[in-house]
């Protein structure tokens, strides 16, 4: 017997399985989009994963199906359960990443803390809600947005113009979310990775800064994380695994507002970029976690081993030439950092790497890490 | 551009590569030996190593081949490096990992510490040695030994009557190494990794516990290792490092005296099972580096970033069912060890995984990984 992983999507998240995979022996089978993708070592399969045929066919033989992204269409993931295919998360956990709008109704019926938000379905609505909050809001596509992307910043009702008319013609029906611009200090994220027989393990609450709407870098823990904080933001996600029915790794992203409230953001049900400190900082990374939460395995430690770990993104890449050129000169200044490339060719804003550098001193590691990563800029 | 690997041989230490170099973006093609090999997840050849033709033929493409094992002929290596390919280590550097009577005059040239030794062609010639040595001395086949096996303690010339009739019609002289028997304290580890440009870096030096004649156990660093200990240790593998041309990772088993000497007993030109500690417990693994090092990069820090890890071999495996099946167990009663599987049949005596523990008590963390290692035997 061998345990077996369908991971759907080869990206970068489906690549960084394939360490853990191999050291506990876990065999994994990816099914990408295209061949040369991330996580082609492990690919079995290339194929449409909007294709419930091509996702089955995949499926046949693997003990579970998990995932490198939330975009598999509904019936595709019905398709697997009807099948008898373990699929985590399931298809009634990942409505509430695939649909923003539904994640907001869910957390609100949970009572778990978030911005006020609301359902639009046209410009006056949206100008209600922005004028019934300060004159600004954040609009946001309730599907398919990522890393910034089918979100804006509005003042007037008809600065959403163009998605009203795009969603007019959506069979989830024409709303946008609106939410209100929340006044933070700071943005947080809170990992846990919860098995299909409950258990649970949160990891150390982290800080991360964007740029951009993109996660340039994150501090694990988040300075000043300790007790209640921790606890407060640890007690959430857990609300919120269960609530929501979520298995593997859940990623809720948190404003910490300048009146000392936690606010959910986003969620994320697969491995996320702020967690990706996990690799080089804690005892289980996210990637064996998610392995282990997905094959319902128990679940590992996740305490950090070293009191600081920094995470910097590698984003776009030279300008001229390949990563690959670059890693001479980063090694050498920094035999300590903790080198991570995806495979990926670089492009403007496109995440193609990280460094991971831990240590006792923030302030050093920090440095150390956005040091490191400056060479692949 | 894209750094490549290429790895003769497919077992357990090419395996236990794919995971760095996924990591650092470095495509690794391993050269098997058979199909569903420890390595097959990076195998893009199946062949046998000691055929020039398969060898250059996987060469092809790659910036630098190296090994899993020490075993290709001379003529292949030679072979090789004839043909403009990278070889680390190169010939010059294995045949002193493939030839141990070699390996004992090299190093007595380099006036580096060992056991008392001689090339013995005969049953007197062995007699000799033994009544100068105490009456008893091991004897050992100067080629193809590992694990104990082509090892033997004897107390009379015609016990090694077999081998030395064997060795008679061996192309390389029917030369048996004989050396004392030396009254040790325990068995240490050096390791060591140096690059083709000359950089080394060494390790904290390991204690190893064998069981019969096989490494079941390490302590890392080696207790009360500190100091003149680990400096003479650490001066000692770079000078054979340098002494023997080594390239990549080498390893430098070691008796610690009784008298306090420091005295060589055997070499590895590759990772190292003294060395699996590192994937857990220090900032660059010894696989990582070894990748490093071949390629010609800037090699790591070698810190460990805990105080105490160690690492227990799974031997044999269990007697009745497979690895995996133990998994959830294991798992569940040590959520701290870190599992490592080798995707190999059990069978008595083979090495199929370990566990590494890491932690800030020694005697808690060494009763972790051995309760953790038992489930699985």
């Amino acid at each position: 017997m061998t345990y077996r992983v369908g991971v759907v999507g080869g990206g970068q998240l489906a690549r960084m399985m394939i360490a853990p995979a191999v050291e506990l022996g876990v065999e994994i089978r990816v099914l990408a989009e295209a061949e040369g993708m991330s996580a082609a070592l492990a690919a079995t399969a290339v194929g449409d994963y909007h294709d419930a045929d091509t996702v089955l066919a995949f499926a046949r033989g693997v003990d579970v199906v998990t995932f490198d992204h939330e975009h598999v269409p509904q019936p595709v993931l019905r398709a697997l359960v009807d099948a008898g295919v373990a699929v985590h998360p399931g298809p009634d956990a990942l409505q509430f990443a695939q649909d923003k709008i539904l994640m907001r109704t869910r957390l609100a019926e949970l009572g778990v803390p978030q911005p006020d938000w609301a359902a639009v379905s046209d410009a006056d609505g949206l100008q209600e809600f922005v004028d019934a909050h300060g004159g600004r809001a954040v609009v946001k596509t309730p599907r398919g947005g990522y890393d910034g992307k089918g979100v804006r910043v509005v003042s007037h009702g008809t600065e959403a113009a163009d998605w009203f008319a795009a969603l007019a013609e959506d069979a989830h029906g024409g709303r946008l979310l609106v939410e209100e611009l929340v006044d933070f200090r700071r943005e947080l994220a809170q990992q846990i990775a919860r098995s299909p027989r409950g258990e649970i393990v949160a990891y150390p609450v982290v800080e991360t800064i964007q740029r951009d709407g993109v996660c340039s870098e994150v501090l694990a823990p988040a300075p000043g994380a300790g007790g209640r904080l921790e606890d407060v933001a640890s007690a959430m996600a857990g609300d919120i695994a269960e609530g929501l029915g979520v298995t593997g790794m859940l990623a809720v992203e948190l404003f910490e507002t300048t009146d000392d409230r936690l606010l959910v953001n986003e969620l994320a049900m697969r491995p996320h970029n702020s967690g990706h400190w996990s690799q080089d900082g804690a005892l289980t990374s996210q990637f064996e976690q998610h392995l282990r939460a997905v094959l319902d395995l128990p679940l590992g430690l996740t305490a950090p081993h070293s009191p600081w770990t920094v995470m910097v993104n590698v984003l776009g890449g030279p300008a001229e030439g390949g990563l690959a050129e670059r890693v001479p000169a980063a090694m050498a200044a920094h035999p300590g950092a903790k080198i991570h490339l995806y495979g990926k060719d670089p492009r403007p804003g496109r995440k193609v790497g990280h460094v991971n550098v831990a240590g006792d001193e923030l302030d050093e590691v920090a440095y150390e890490a956005r040091a490191a990563a400056a060479h692949f800029g």
